[in-house]
Order: structure tokens, then C-alpha cells, then sequence
């Protein structure tokens, strides 16, 4: 006898499994249900339709009722809620929203797919006319209609996630003035402070006005939003407002049948994406996962992940059963020309776990450095002390960033260590990369502090061994010194060190610093086998100097 | 005691060992014997100095005998020939070729990375006056000054290995009518000759003259070459001529000094790089490797390897022994807006080895469909049919394949199988991919096949099969069809195919196509589940288009 599926939520999630399930299986009768009007549109492309970068609005939608019906026999939908499940029956209730009836279907499988809706703070003026969230294709409708019809001279941006990034690009192309509102002290939560700096200074010198540890305490306006106030008194004149500050995972029908809730407020599901009730699953942004390099419980909504659990479902309802291994959070966003990129643990989290890790900072050119053209980009690398498994990587720069967090997603997912990547044959012509390719290159920077043939001392370390004693060494040429260096430091060009150590102290700490990392790291070698104890300060000047170019923007009130 | 270590070659291998072993052990003596001027030159650059895209000579010299002295306390001899190795008294005779004095140094170990040689064929003319090889600075400059003073208005280029693809593109740009020869039926070696098609159809298109299965045989001129001759009879006018048809490794010194040298013509070292004589490693393009993949060994002369080796002979030398785990072939060229890309192994060589293996073809759009621009790109991938490990890939197409290569190149690298590279995440955004990423996309494709939930006809057997009595199923739309088909096929689209299933025939096998294999899987899913005999077309018509539009140029002579 055919299986009945039914299956809530007619996108990423549940429109993979459903298509996956047919491929499968002929016979299944499956329903898709869809409380909106559009069903597999392109959530991630919404940002690119509101600024004109996607012209033709079909585009966002990559399958509709009637093709999904065609060609994957799926009982399609459209403009109907699924309002409650009743587990003991094996039936959902479907609210049609557009004749207002409602009725029960029945299923032997039941899939969530729900995803999650954007946080709407509780303030003052959040529902004003103006003030917009960007889930579906009627929201990018609005923001869209609103920005060519009213075309907004300022605007605000609430929260720097990558949405809200990419909003404020899309705004600001449209010529819109941005102010980005971020109440941390930091925009892409996934980096870490050194790497958000350089973001930071992007945005500023881009035309942002960066507002970071501020939050939004009201809006006000008549009809529609006329400015917005902050936590710190200030009020900035907006004729548009954009939350971009979280989404939540949209789990009332899952509660209200008592299915349990993990303590991420996600659908608590095991490895083959079962829920408490072992006739319903649970997919996508909804549902809590396991974070592949920590083994936490964490929330991790994104588009791959969601198509990836919707096909492992499908398989396992099929009577192919498929395990989910975990999500290790690989997200990228593009902001104008710059690109960030994550994949893995940041410092932040392991550090809140207690867990023991080395990081590293790079800034490797994308390609040969003789070949014209490419802005190196800054990497950061962090893994474990003792076997140097990776452990997670940053990377911010232009060109060839997607390309290097790839390579590092898929070896974190193999289980690599950093001597591993130093093995990695990549593929080299020097429009592409370097002999020694960037990922070659962070796994010899991580390695050689594994194996101690280095010691580091990190951007946030170096103020606090300079007030210890320790004596802080600029290993540059005299020119570079000049255009901006550590006030303090004494100047021994690293070519000229081993005729000039002895104007070095053995008794103190050297710190030894050059632009990126690679002249102190020489350096570093150079006095230790002389008998002096030094540290390389990792990422070198660009990293020390960046950090400290954004905290004065922030301390100076230009956050 | 400090350990002298003497360095014959001063390039990819040898510059890298220096450097390393000069940080690791700041008392070895350390002398370098490059017998041209340069050392650390950018071979990899040359191409593109010549066709005048790196500007200044300059950048090619990546660091110079000074800067080597100064930063590494080399003892760098340039114009300095090893010319004989006494293993007995661990002394190399060296000639300085500027004063023409000949003299011994003495060693505690030596490091050979004299790299290989160009391969100029013995015929008529090889040695006239216009005929070049690339391998150095000089050659670059002599080939650069002759285009530049005498503006050939036509050249040939024998060879269709990448520095003879990077040479053709060159002189294209510089405006001159190109002829490549290459006595193989294809060019680039590690293609199987399906992806080698798209290449050749791409050369041809951009007004390069490809003579495939052709053999220069001669070359004719009074001073300067006028013009060549190949085995067919064909002759070709030719103001110039560059031979790119391979390398060979430098042995002579080895095999002199009674070196072992292994069954490819490489030099033959252990998994730390040490040859016959304990004394004496050798690395870079002058030893035989072992393939990464196949275990067998091999010639894979490239400078992420050449780089390194140089880095781990110094690692063991300064005692601290790390093997070399084998070449996997990475590579990579750009020819024009084209890039093609491999690693691992390819069909040809598994055939010729009798190792069962699976292939699957792709043509995913490097990012998201809706977001503008991305040109498809095809896709090859090569695994085993139990476990469905990766055992090699090959990419045809424009932006992204570097990225794509690199990620399968470590997948291949991490032994993971096509199921590993579903469960792969990476980044994706609009701009930079798909919420399924082509290597996501191919790594499903490739697992339907390993787990028999698809049968697969490759483009060779679907004539054969045709002859056997199979029928042809194209499930395109009727527009696409129009636009081009295998003559013969039955039409029926993919999306009416449930509905007229009593059109087929049960009793014969059903050859599905579509565009590029995706609606025939669809289809093949929905005929299997129905009873039908089917097999889906890999790659779908466009791979099956290319073979013969290559191969009806081919044959029309135009090759
Ligand atoms: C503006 C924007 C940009 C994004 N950009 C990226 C990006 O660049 N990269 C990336 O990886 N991810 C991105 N994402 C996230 C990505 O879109 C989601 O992770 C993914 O869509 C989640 O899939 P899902 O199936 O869980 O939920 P969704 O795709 O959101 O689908 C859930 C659907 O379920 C429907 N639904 C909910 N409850 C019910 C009910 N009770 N009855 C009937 N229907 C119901 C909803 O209407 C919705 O259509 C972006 C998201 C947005 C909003
Ligand atoms: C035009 C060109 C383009 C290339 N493009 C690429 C590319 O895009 N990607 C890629 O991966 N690889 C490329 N390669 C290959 C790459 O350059 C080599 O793999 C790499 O340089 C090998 O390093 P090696 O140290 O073995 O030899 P080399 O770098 O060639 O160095 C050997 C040196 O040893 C010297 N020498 C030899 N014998 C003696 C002796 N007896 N005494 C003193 N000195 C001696 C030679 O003069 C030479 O300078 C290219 C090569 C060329 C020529
Ligand atoms: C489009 C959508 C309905 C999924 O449909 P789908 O059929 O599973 O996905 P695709 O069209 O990508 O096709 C994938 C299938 O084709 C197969 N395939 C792809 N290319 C192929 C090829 N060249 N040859 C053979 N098979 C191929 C794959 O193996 C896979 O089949 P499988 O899962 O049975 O192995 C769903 O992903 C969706 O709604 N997407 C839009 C919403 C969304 O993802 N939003 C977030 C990102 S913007
Ligand atoms: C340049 C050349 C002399 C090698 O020198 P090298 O010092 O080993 O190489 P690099 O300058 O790339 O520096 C690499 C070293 O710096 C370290 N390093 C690089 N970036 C760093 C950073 N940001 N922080 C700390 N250390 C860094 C690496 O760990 C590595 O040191 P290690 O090997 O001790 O671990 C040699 O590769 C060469 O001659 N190249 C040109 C020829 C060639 O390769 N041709 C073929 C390709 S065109």
C-alpha cells in the first residue's frame, strides 16, 4: 500500500523532499502545504530582486504548483496553513486562507518545514508602515514597491547579520543613505572582533554610518517611520526601516502538538530528523541541530542545510534511512566588493566553551603575486593545540574568498588537521592561486606553532606584555615603518637582524611584529636559535593596526 | 657541528629547501648552485610575461641572490653548474660558467632539484633560428624580443599540453594566427577526450587552427623557420615556432653519479625524498612520484609539488623527517575566458590500468541561476562503483571551476567518497553558488549511481546500444528539440512522460536523454518504477552533442 506524506512548507525544506520522495518512490501520495502564495522561490535571492541586481521577479521562483505537479506528481497546496497537527490521529488541520474553510488531512508521515520568521523586537512604532522584515516574495515585493515608489533618502538597518548586510548594500546602491544598527559590538556575529574590524572599516569607508553597540529602543512617526531612537539617546532620521535582527524558528504547531523543543528554542529532532513523534519529521531553519566541531545543540539557518535535510528525509521515509551529521555553519555573504566568509568554530564560542585552541591570521594575495590584479584578503585559521584538527576559518577579503572557505569547509568536514592541508595538492596557474596556495600557506603558519617552532602573541595580547616589560621589535624596512607603525617600537629591518642582535636584550620578551606575519616569523627564528626569547605577533601590523583603527572610529562615537 | 648542505638548482625545489631549512637551522651552511643567473624565478610567470600581461620583468624574479644572502644567509652561486657528484668523497665538481673554473665543494648532504628539461624532437630544422622552448628567463625574453621585433604574422605552436595551450593564448593576444599541432587525438593529456572536446570546439571557435592526430615532422627555413611539415603531408606556414610537448626530467647528473633512477625516467628517492645514496635527495620535476590515486609511479612535473618537496627535504635534513604522500595531478589552465581543470585520475589511465571505476558528467552553473551572470560549466567525475570513493575529476568551463577543482582535489585528498561530498558545506550565497553547490550536485549524482538508483549509458556506448536495438527517448521540450536532437529519438517530455508511458515499449531498453541528464534521470525514475528497461544518458545531449561535433571536425580534415 502507497504511503501517504504530507509535508508543511513548500520551500527549501519541504520542496526538496517532496521532489526527492517522488524520484523515489511513484507511488507515495504526497502533499505539499504552503501557506503563502509562492512555493520553492528563492528566499536567498529576495535582497538581489529588491535592488535590481535579479531583474525578472519569475526568477526568484524556481518551481511552481503547476510544474511540481507535472512533473513530480505533488499534490500542491497553495494559500493553505496548516493550523494544527494531531498526532494521536495521524491528521493535520488546513486553514485554506483564501475561501477561509478549513479541514483535516490525513498522513502516515508528517515533514516540517516551517522555517523560521524574523524577529520583530517589541518596541515602540515596529509596526509603522515603513518598517519592513524580508522573509518572502511578498515582503521583497513591499520593500521594493516602497523604495521605487518613495524612493527613501535614509533608511536604517537593524542588525548586521548577513541579511541586514546585504540590505544595507542593496539600499545604499539604490542610493539610499544607510545607518546599520548592530547592538553587539560587532557585525557578522560568525567572526571574531579582529576579523569584524575589517568589516567595519569597509562599511565606513563605503558610506555606512556604522552605529555598533547601540540598539533600537523606538520608532516613531504618523503613518510611516520618520526616525528612529537609540538606546543611547541618539535618533537618526529614517524614512525606511529594515529589521534584519534574527529570525526565530517558527515552532508553535510543532509545540502546540507537544512535540518537544530543544533548548534552543529549535524542533528537537535525532540524527534521521524524527521528531519526538516518530511519525513526524522535522527539517530546515526549524528544527536545532548538532554543531558538527563542537557537538553543542545550536540553530543554524541556512539554505544548504535545509535542501540537504529535505533529501535525507525523503531517503529515509523511503526505507533508505540517512543520517544528518551536524552543520558546521559554512555561510558567506557579499557586501559591494568586499566577501566574508565562515565555516567552523570562532574563538568566540570555543573560548565560551573552555575549549583549548591555537588561532592564526594570514593575508595571502587570491593568486601569484607577479600575475596582475588581486587584493589579498585576511585569513584566520583556528584548530586544536595538540593534533592541529581545524577547528574552524575566517576569511574577509575580495576575490577568491569563496573559493579558499570551501576548500577549508570540506577539509573541517574530513576531520583535517593543519599538517593535512599542508599536503593539499590545489590546482595552480597564477591567475588562480600561488604554488604554495593560501591554504597550503595558513597550514604552514598553523603548523609550525603546533609543532612550537613558533610562538605567537595575538593583536589583544600585545598591550598587556608591553606593560610587562616586554620589548617591542619592528622587523619592516625603514619605509614601511614610516608610512605607520607601533608607537614605541624599535626598527631592525629583518635583513639587517643578524648583524644587529646584539643591540637586543636576552633578559626581555621580544615581540617581534612586520606587516602580515612572515618577516617576524624569520625573525622569530632567527633570535630564538641566538638564544632570545621572543613572540611573532600573528597577522602582523594589518591585523594590529585594523583593530585598533576601528575601536577609535567606535570610541570616538563614529561606531 | 654545523651540517653543510649543498643545493643544486636554485628554483621551485631548491630555493624552497633553502629557505625552510635556513629557518630551522640557523648554523648549516647552506650553499645554492643555480647554473643560469636567475634563481627563484616565476617559470610558472613566463607565458605571461611574454604575451606582455605581467608588465615588469621584475616581478618574475621572486627573490634575487642578494635578497637570498641577506634574509637566508645562502651561499647562492649563480652561473655555477653542477657538472659531476662524487657520492664516494661527498663532493659535487662544480663549473662557473662565467669564468669558465672548475672546483669541488664538499657536502654533508646534498639536495638535487635540477628540474626538467624541454623535449625538442629530433627532426629536420628543430634547431632553427625562430624554433623556441620555454623553461626560463632568457628563453622568455629571446621568445618575447622576437615577437616584439618581428611581429610574426603566423605561428606554430606544437603541443596541446598547458604551457602549449598558455603559449597559443599569448600569441593570439599579440595578434598572430595560430596552428596548434598535437599528435594525440586531444589536447591536454589528463582530459578524457568527451571534456577534451568542449576545449577543442572552444579553440576552434576563437580562430585557433587545431590539428589534432598530426605530428610535425619537419621544420623549414633558410635562417628562420618559413615553415613546418607534418606527418599527413600538410605543410604550414610558420614565422615562428614553439615546442611545448612535454618535459623531461634532468637525470644526467644523477645517473652519472650512479643514482637510481626509476622506471619513468625520474629519479628514484624513498617517501622522504632520499635517493639511492643516503646522502643525496632529490626533488621538484626531476623525480618519479607516486600517484596519489593508483599507487603507480609517475612523472608529475608541477610547482606546488616541486614546493613541497623543497620544504620537506629540509624538514628531514634538519631532522625532522615528514614523507612526501604522493602527487595527485592538480592542475589547472586558463586559455582565453576558458579554464579547464583536474585532479586525480581520469578514465584513460583506470581503463589502461583495469581498475573498475563509475564516471558521471554535470553542467551546473557555477552560482545561483536567478542571479545574473555564470556560464555552465561541465563537470566530470571519476569513482569507484562498492564504496564510492573519488578517484578523480576534470572541469570544463569558466568562472568557478578553480573553485570546484580545488574542493574535489581535497575531497580526493581526505579519500572521501561521493557520498562525503553530499554531506559537503559550503559557502553559498546568490552571487558565489547554489544552496546545492556543484560538487554537492555531482557528488548525488555520482551516489544514485553507486547506490543503483540510476543506470547510466555513456556518450561512446549509446551508438552501440542504439545498433542492439535500444529505443531513443528524449524528454526535452519540443522546442529543444528543435533546436537540435539525435536523429531518431522519440519526443516525449519529461513532464507528460506518466501519462503516455503506453507509447513504450516494455520489452526493449530506453535510452533517456535530455539536455544535460538530469530530466532523464527524472524520467529513467519514473519508467524504472513502471516497469520499463532504461538507462539515462550521461551528461544528456549536450555531452553527447560536443563528442560529435569534435569529431565531424575531426573528420572533415579542419581538426
Ligand atoms: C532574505 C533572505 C536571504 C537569505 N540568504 C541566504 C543565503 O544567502 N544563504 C543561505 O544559506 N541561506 C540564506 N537564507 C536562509 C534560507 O533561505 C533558509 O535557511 C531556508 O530557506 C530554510 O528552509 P526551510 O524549508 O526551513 O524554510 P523556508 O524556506 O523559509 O520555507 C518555509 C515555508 O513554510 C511555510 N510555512 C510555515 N508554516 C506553515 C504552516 N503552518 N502551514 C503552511 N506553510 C507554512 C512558510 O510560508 C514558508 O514558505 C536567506 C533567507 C532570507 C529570508
Ligand atoms: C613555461 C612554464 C609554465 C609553467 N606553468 C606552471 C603552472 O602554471 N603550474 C604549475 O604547477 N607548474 C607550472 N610549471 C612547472 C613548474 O615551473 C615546475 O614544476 C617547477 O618549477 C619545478 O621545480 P624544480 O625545482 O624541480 O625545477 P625548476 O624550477 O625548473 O628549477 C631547476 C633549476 O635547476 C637548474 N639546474 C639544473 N641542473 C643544474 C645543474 N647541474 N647545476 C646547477 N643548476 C642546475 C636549472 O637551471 C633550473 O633553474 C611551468 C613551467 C614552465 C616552464
Ligand atoms: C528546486 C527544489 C524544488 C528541489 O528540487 P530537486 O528536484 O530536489 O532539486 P534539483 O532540481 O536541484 O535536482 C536535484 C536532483 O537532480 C539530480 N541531478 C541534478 N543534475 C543532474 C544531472 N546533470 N544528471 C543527473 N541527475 C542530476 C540530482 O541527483 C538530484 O536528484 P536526487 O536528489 O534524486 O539525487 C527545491 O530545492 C526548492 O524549492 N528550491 C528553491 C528554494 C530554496 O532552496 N531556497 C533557498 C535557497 S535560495
Ligand atoms: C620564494 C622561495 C624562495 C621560497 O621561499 P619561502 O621562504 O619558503 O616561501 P615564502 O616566502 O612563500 O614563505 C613561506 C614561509 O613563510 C611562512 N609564512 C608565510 N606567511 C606567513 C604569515 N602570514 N605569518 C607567519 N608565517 C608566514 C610560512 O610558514 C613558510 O615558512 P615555513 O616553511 O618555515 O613554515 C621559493 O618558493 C621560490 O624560489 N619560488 C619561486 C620559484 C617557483 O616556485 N616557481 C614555480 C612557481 S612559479
Amino acid at each position: 500500500m502507497s504511503k501517504k506524506v504530507v509535508i508543511v512548507g513548500g520551500v527549501a525544506g519541504g520542496a526538496s523532499a517532496a521532489a526527492r520522495l517522488r524520484r523515489l518512490d511513484e507511488e507515495a501520495h504526497i502533499v505539499m502545504f504552503e501557506r503563502g502564495e509562492y512555493i520553492s522561490y528563492a528566499n536567498c535571492g529576495l535582497p538581489y530582486y529588491v535592488g535590481g541586481v535579479i531583474r525578472d521577479r519569475k526568477k526568484l521562483l524556481v518551481q511552481t504548483p503547476e510544474a511540481m505537479r507535472r512533473r513530480f506528481n505533488i499534490d500542491v497546496r497553495t494559500l493553505s496553513e496548516v493550523v494544527r497537527i494531531l498526532p494521536g490521529e495521524k491528521e493535520v488541520e488546513v486553514k485554506n486562507l483564501a475561501t477561509g474553510e478549513a479541514y483535516r488531512e490525513s498522513y502516515d508521515y508528517l515533514v516540517l518545514s516551517p522555517g523560521a520568521s524574523p524577529v520583530v523586537p517589541d518596541i515602540p512604532g515596529a509596526n509603522l508602515e515603513n518598517v519592513f522584515t524580508i522573509r518572502n516574495v511578498p515582503d521583497s515585493d513591499a520593500i521594493k514597491a516602497h523604495i521605487e515608489t518613495r524612493k527613501p533618502s535614509t533608511a536604517v538597518v537593524v542588525g548586521g547579520g548577513f541579511i541586514g548586510l546585504e540590505m544595507a548594500e542593496v539600499l545604499m546602491a539604490c542610493g539610499t543613505k544607510v545607518t546599520l544598527v548592530e547592538a553587539d559590538t560587532q557585525v557578522m556575529r560568525a567572526l571574531d572582533p579582529e576579523m569584524a574590524a575589517i568589516v567595519h572599516c569597509y562599511l565606513r569607508d563605503n558610506g555606512v554610518d556604522l552605529r555598533l553597540g547601540d540598539k533600537l529602543v523606538s520608532i516613531k512617526g504618523s503613518s510611516g517611520v520618520e526616525e528612529v531612537e537609540l538606546a543611547s539617546g541618539k535618533t537618526l532620521p529614517a524614512e525606511l526601516v529594515i529589521l534584519g535582527i534574527g529570525v526565530r524558528p517558527e515552532v508553535w504547531l510543532a509545540k502546540e502538538a507537544g512535540l518537544e523543543i530543544g533548548p534552543t528554542g529549535g524542533i528537537l529532532v535525532d540524527e534521521y530528523l524524527r521528531t519526538s513523534d516518530p511519525f513526524i519529521y522535522a527539517i530546515g531553519d526549524a528544527i536545532q541541530v548538532k554543531d558538527y566541531v563542537t557537538g553543542q545543540d545550536v540553530l543554524i539557518p541556512l539554505a544548504g542545510p535545509a535542501n540537504r535535510q529535505g533529501r535525507l528525509v525523503a531517503d529515509t521515509i523511503a526505507g533508505q534511512p540517512t543520517p544528518y551529521k551536524g552543520s558546521q555553519g559554512t555561510a558567506i555573504v557579499k557586501i559591494m566588493d568586499m566577501v566574508v566568509a565562515v565555516t567552523g568554530s570562532n574563538e568566540k564560542t570555543l573560548n565560551r566553551l573552555g575549549r583549548e585552541h591555537l588561532a592564526c591570521h594570514t593575508h595571502p594575495a587570491p593568486h601569484a603575486t607577479y600575475y596582475p590584479g588581486g587584493t589579498p584578503m585576511a585569513m584566520k585559521l583556528i584548530f586544536s593545540p595538540g593534533d592541529g584538527k581545524v577547528l574552524g576559518a575566517q576569511i574577509v577579503g575580495y576575490e577568491g574568498v569563496d573559493k579558499r572557505i570551501d576548500v577549508l569547509a570540506t577539509a573541517i568536514r574530513a576531520g583535517m588537521t593543519v599538517f593535512d592541508l599542508q599536503d593539499l595538492q590545489l590546482a595552480y596557474a597564477p591567475p588562480f592561486s600561488s604554488a604554495k596556495d593560501p591554504v597550503n600557506m595558513i597550514g604552514y603558519v598553523a603548523g609550525n606553532m603546533v609543532q612550537g617552532n613558533v610562538e605567537i602573541a595575538h593583536w589583544h595580547e600585545v598591550d598587556k606584555r608591553l606593560a610587562q616589560g616586554a620589548l617591542l621589535l619592528d622587523v619592516r624596512t625603514k619605509r614601511e615603518v614610516e608610512d605607520g607603525a607601533v608607537p614605541g617600537a624599535l626598527n631592525i629591518p629583518v635583513d639587517n637582524l643578524r648583524e644587529r642582535l646584539s643591540e637586543l636584550p636576552k633578559d626581555k620578551e621580544i615581540l617581534v611584529y612586520c606587516q602580515v606575519g612572515l618577516r617576524s616569523y624569520i625573525a622569530y627564528r632567527i633570535l630564538r636559535q641566538h638564544g632570545f626569547t621572543a613572540k611573532s605577533i600573528s597577522g602582523g601590523y594589518r591585523t594590529y593596526h585594523m583593530v585598533g583603527k576601528d575601536k577609535a572610529c567606535f570610541e570616538s562615537g563614529n561606531a
